[in-house]
């Protein structure tokens, strides 16, 4: 049978080279990074060798990059340390972030005394950079946490924007960057953000290994205590094979981003020419379906399906081999709607299904008419 | 140049089979396991099964396994969440535990009101077992925190005694086995531990993957909050392929243990000889000279040898190609003395160089013979 895998917002396919250099660190690179001895010195050296290439692509210095054991680890690390030892008593988020950031501020409201402000959003699932403004105007010490890429509806926030917003304003900026890490060219100098953090298996890489970038000075302290791991920021025997893995899959990304990326662009907007064609009434949610104001790794389409045929809908492309996603996979297994949805649709909209489906330089056109194929079959 | 690598309780150089089963893994298995399509219901099912083989050999369940990054995070969740969520007030534990253990509990009590009591030692680096059951005599909510075996001595705690006391007393028991996970037979129906925390590069598996196992109905609650992977207990995408090599390396752990634990006891025992034969004056740390009341993996060895000259035995040792440690990784880049050492040795030992060496199958007693006689050469 035909597989399409169109869900690459959840996790992507390893590139070849990267299960290669992995492999080749498992085999003769076995040292404690942690360890004095010459086994130990080559792996450290592979971390740190890792950790400068990071930086490179992201205008840094190797020092302000913290190996995690991905991005919700990562964006933990933010929450929790800037609350616990930054003294932020007022965080500024939107309710459309990932479950990473929203619960584990949840989690801080019970567990510290702070404040939480929403921003408001507009109903294309932009933020309202003047409610934003508004919000930043108050004498609490302040941290904003707004993610680049919506993972569901691929809305872009300004990053550059924001950061200057706060920056005026004496507010931290932690953006979780999962989503456009490996995806998008990022210059930490002219943007500047406090934290982003990343994850290797959203670019090709392997899965249990990601990042943080920490602006030198922060005072950031560690979730995970122990050992003087990662300059004291994160204790733990480092995962060497895994860290080999980002480095490789992002030098990848990046060596090839100028071919790769018009490659997904012409399929976005070839799914999308297609499902304005074939699909009468289908809309696109967010700004997804707009290929200036959205990422070009996805589209999240509202279908015009009625509610009882809805619910077999997933499991029909699933029975066609098409892998696609209703919210995160996060959410996916649960009967509950997509939270980010949720808070921008209409209630007319939030009855009919809605389908992520996101790209990468493995898929091809001929996926795409395979998909809508089976759309159009099942919608008719 | 000859390599002797006996830093085996550092970390583990990794088997052929579980580099070959990552693999496979990372180039077919790629889905998400919290997508619900078929790509990620089989990494999915990866899991599941990792996840019930492991249950298996501690004759547990398989919902009483979480994944974790590694032993230092697992310790750090049992620590937190035992303070946070289940109310702990009073922590003891001992101060020749692993920094994993010792240095989140230093955060713990600036964090939170609880009271820690560290139990006596004696001079073999034993546990004070009746100072234990004097300190357990009190009306506060206590989690024990002892380790089962000492990764710089080798000390074996009597873990079923402690978790009988434990009980009797109304008391949880956390206990750091990440030194006797795979090298040890383990039955925790026998032995009423409440939780227990491993990394699987101390078997022979990758590094950045570990588990906790926490007995039914604990009320445990996450260190890192996002998604419901680990039925809630631990967010974040799951590192499928270093599961699946955790559950390689256990498996062939468990299913050699008799040969393998067998040869390693013999390498130890020729080494004892060969030390007290050859290095008069040469004195072993803890219980580590004696090979029934000590692990079989490690030995402790107090050399003869004047401090000025001590220095440069490590960098000696190195330059001939052998690997073995000060304390234990985490602290061998420092100048500082192992904080184990400093419990237990009186001042005139400590000024002494005292060096770990640690085994596994893969060693040989052609190694034993090589470091024997370079440790002679130096001393002479």
């Amino acid at each position: 049978m035909q597989q399409v895998y169109f869900d690459n917002a959840a996790t992507t396919q390893i590139r070849d080279e990267v299960i290669d250099a992995m492999t080749r660190v498992m085999k003769a690179n076995y040292g404690n990074p942690s360890s004095s001895h010459s086994f130990g010195r080559s792996s450290k050296a592979l971390i740190e060798k890792s950790r400068k290439a990071v930086a490179h692509y992201l205008n840094v210095s190797a020092s302000e990059i913290i190996f995690t054991s991905g991005g919700t680890e990562a964006d933990n690390l933010i929450l929790l340390s800037a609350v616990r030892d930054l003294k932020v008593t007022h965080i500024i988020t939107s309710k459309i972030e990932h479950h990473a950031v929203l619960h584990t501020i949840d989690q801080l409201v019970k567990d510290y005394k702070i404040a939480v402000s929403y921003v408001d959003l507009k109903p294309n699932g932009n933020i309202d950079y003047l409610h934003l403004e508004t919000l930043l105007k108050n004498e609490s010490k302040t941290l904003v946490s707004l993610m680049h890429i919506n993972n569901e509806i691929g809305n872009v926030l300004d990053l550059k924007r924001v950061a200057t917003l706060c920056k005026v304003n004496n507010a931290l900026f932690h953006s979780d960057t999962v989503q456009s890490v490996g995806h998008f060219k990022m210059d930490l100098q002219d943007v500047q953000v406090d934290f982003i953090t990343a994850a290797a298996h959203k670019f090709h890489g392997p899965k249990g290994i990601g990042f943080v970038f920490v602006r030198k000075n922060s005072a950031l302290k560690p979730l995970i205590f122990g050992g003087e791991q990662e300059r004291g920021l994160r204790a733990g025997t480092e995962s060497v094979h895994n860290i080999v893995g980002l480095e490789t899959a992002l030098k990848s990304a990046y060596d090839n981003l100028d071919n790769e990326v018009a490659y997904i662009k012409d399929l976005k907007q070839y799914f999308i020419n297609k499902i304005e064609t074939e699909l009468a009434n289908a809309t696109f949610n967010g700004k997804s379906g707009n290929m200036e104001k959205s990422t070009y790794t996805l589209v999240n389409v509202c279908l015009p399906i009625a509610p009882q045929k809805a619910a077999m809908l997933l499991f029909q492309l699933d029975l066609k081999g098409i892998a696609c996603s209703k919210g995160s996979a996060c959410q996916s297994g649960s009967n509950q709607n997509s939270h980010v949805l949720a808070e921008i649709l209409t209630a007319e909209a939030l009855q009919k299904p809605s389908i992520r489906f996101s790209f990468s330089f493995y898929n091809t056109k001929e996926e795409v008419d395979y998909v809508v194929d089976v759309l159009k079959a099942f919608i008719d």
